[in-house]
This record gives structure tokens, C-alpha cells and sequence, in this order.
């Protein structure tokens, strides 16, 4: 249903719940980004309507989250690290094709696809038995979350563009999503 | 107690008045950009927890207020407009300098400056009998909110400088402020 077409590299889970303290720093960037993408995307097209409502309700979303992990974060007595970046989704921004309206179809797609893996990585998360229980119930919650955003993106892109064009599209940027997964290197991030 | 060294110009309601959507219309991006600041302002300093929280909650704030003024705009039937830019706030940020501490103590104090002048800015808007009586109460509402942003800001800046050297720079800046404002001509935008 999510669209993926490869799952995240094997060795990737135990890196992650080797260093829950990188994890959650990186996380909490990601969902801080995601706010800021959201504004940046409505701030780029201020007058479709449903598109600014959608990507408010995800910003509140969003920041609700970055909210919570830096409160995981404070709670145990460490700060938030500066961000270092994000190779995974510069590489698939890399994608979107520079004019209008592909662009936006590309832009949608792309956050889309972003969710998906977001909401695979969070089930790998809550499943694992390594990581403390309170935080997978964390992870848990945060993959329905994940799961509607993803859901939202392509009803979103659909409301612009036919279902074809959409699906065709998605096919094509889900492939190269692939390609980049499998060429990560495994660190503690929660695209690494 | 606003630390105001200029009251705004007394052309400035008359086009605010007269333009009350061009005004919503700006007024929303002011909104949006007061969130997104708070967003970079966190991950600039990622590890000074105490602002990195008061940040996450400008930012719920400041997102709260963009949802509101985009549902006033929308309840009528008009989109968000593209963002023209904010003259004022430009101005006010070249004089943020350029390394830390005093690039953190000048963020933190022009912020502070420009939610002080939001404040004087919606509290004539309150009053003022050529606006409808809805917008007049949010006008009312938002003015206490910026009122509360524009303490953060100062107690923020006295937490990590002295109180001497906060009211030093924050005398200067608001010399240059009133500079600015004294210099607008007028538009029917929040800080025009």
C-alpha cells in the first residue's frame, strides 16, 4: 500500500537502536523539517486553497511531533544537536523538475514518498526489541500519523492533476526512491 | 512599556482600513514567517534548550494565528495572495550583526522590536471603527499574543546576556526602529 519498492537495508535497524540518542536528534530535525516544508510548499502556491488548508494541518502536525522528541530529548537530560543534514532527501528533492505544474506534482510526490518510508522506518522501530518501550509506543503512534500524511500528498496531487499522470509518475519517482535506499549507508538517522 | 521610540504614522489606518483584504492577505504571511523564523531562530541554536522551547511554542502560536487569518480569507471566498515581502522587517534585520553572541542578542532583540510593533499596530486596528467588528475582536485578541511574544523575547535575551547589555542594544535598535517607521509610506500591509 505504501508504494515502496524496496524495503530499508537490513543493517540499518541495528544501527539505529544502537544509538537511540543520534536517532532521536536526527528524528526531531525531520519532523521540524517537514513543518518547514509545508510552509515553504503553501508559501509557493498561496492560492490553492486546499493545498494551504492541508499543508497547515500538517504543520500543526508536524510541530506537535518535533515537540514531543525534543521533549524525549530535554526529558533525559540532553540537548538537541545541530542538524546534519539529510542525504536521503536531498537526493530524491533532486528529482523534482524545475517548472510548473510538474514541479508540483514532483514536490507532492516526493513528500509523499518521504512519508511512506517515514512510516515504514517508524513500524521497523516499534517492532524492535532493543529499543526502550515508551519510545516504541512513540514510534507506533507516529506511523499512523506518517501513514495519513502519506495518503494525504497523493489525494492532494490527484485534486491537481488526473490519476494517471499521478500513478505513472509516483511509479517512476517510487523507483528511484528505491535506488537510493538501497545505496544508504546505514546510520543512526531515521533516513541514514 | 513597548520600548516603541515612534508611534506609527497617522496615515497608515486610513489604507489599512480601506484595504482589509490586501491587509488579511499580508497580515497572513506575517504570520507564516513569524512561525518559520522561530523554526530557523531553534536551529540555529539547537542546544540552548530554554530557547529551542519557547520557539516551539511561538511557533504553535504563530501557526494557530496564520490558520485563523487564511479562514478568515477563505470564509469569504478569497485565496492566500503571494507574499510581497516586508520592507520593514528587512531593514530592521541588516542590522542584525553578523557573528555570535551579538548575531543571537540582535535576532532575539529585532524580534522582539517587531512583535512590540505588531502589538501598537493591532491595538489601533481594535480601535478603529472602520473595521468590521469580527476582525476587530481577533485584531484585539492577537494584540495580547504579541504583547506575550515580545516579553519572550526580552526574557529570552536576559537569560543568556547581561540585563545591562540587552537594554543598551535594545535602545539602539529601537532608535533605528522608529527610524524605519518614520520612513514607510502607507501601505495597507501589517509593518507597511
Amino acid at each position: 500500500m505504501l508504494c515502496l519498492q524496496a524495503p530499508t537495508n537490513a543493517g540499518w535497524i541495528e544501527a539505529a537502536s544502537r544509538n537511540m540518542i543520534a536517532l532521536l536528534c536526527d528524528h526531531a530535525h525531520c519532523e521540524r523539517k517537514a513543518a518547514m516544508n509545508g510552509m515553504f510548499l503553501l508559501m509557493q502556491y498561496p492560492q490553492r486553497d486546499a493545498l494551504v488548508r492541508e499543508m497547515i494541518t500538517l504543520v500543526e502536525e508536524e510541530t506537535a511531533h518535533f515537540k514531543m522528541i525534543v521533549g524525549e530529548l530535554h526529558g533525559r537530560g540532553i540537548s538537541l544537536r545541530p542538524d546534519r543534514g539529510n542525504f536521503y532527501a536531498k537526493q530524491l528533492a533532486a528529482h523534482v523538475r524545475k517548472q510548473d505544474p510538474e514541479r508540483l506534482l514532483d514536490a507532492l510526490l516526493v513528500d509523499c514518498l518521504i512519508e511512506a518510508r517515514s512510516c515504514e522506518r517508524f513500524t521497523i522501530l516499534a517492532g524492535c526489541e532493543a529499543i526502550p518501550e515508551d519510545l516504541r509506543g512513540i514510534y507506533q503512534a507516529l506511523m499512523s500519523s506518517e501513514e495519513g500524511h502519506y495518503l494525504m500528498y497523493v489525494e492532494l496531487a490527484k485534486r491537481y492533476f488526473s490519476p494517471d499522470t499521478v500513478e505513472a509518475r509516483l511509479e517512476e519517482l517510487s523507483h528511484i526512491e528505491a535506488d537510493i535506499v538501497r545505496s544508504l549507508t546505514n546510520q543512526p538517522t531515521m533516513h541514514g
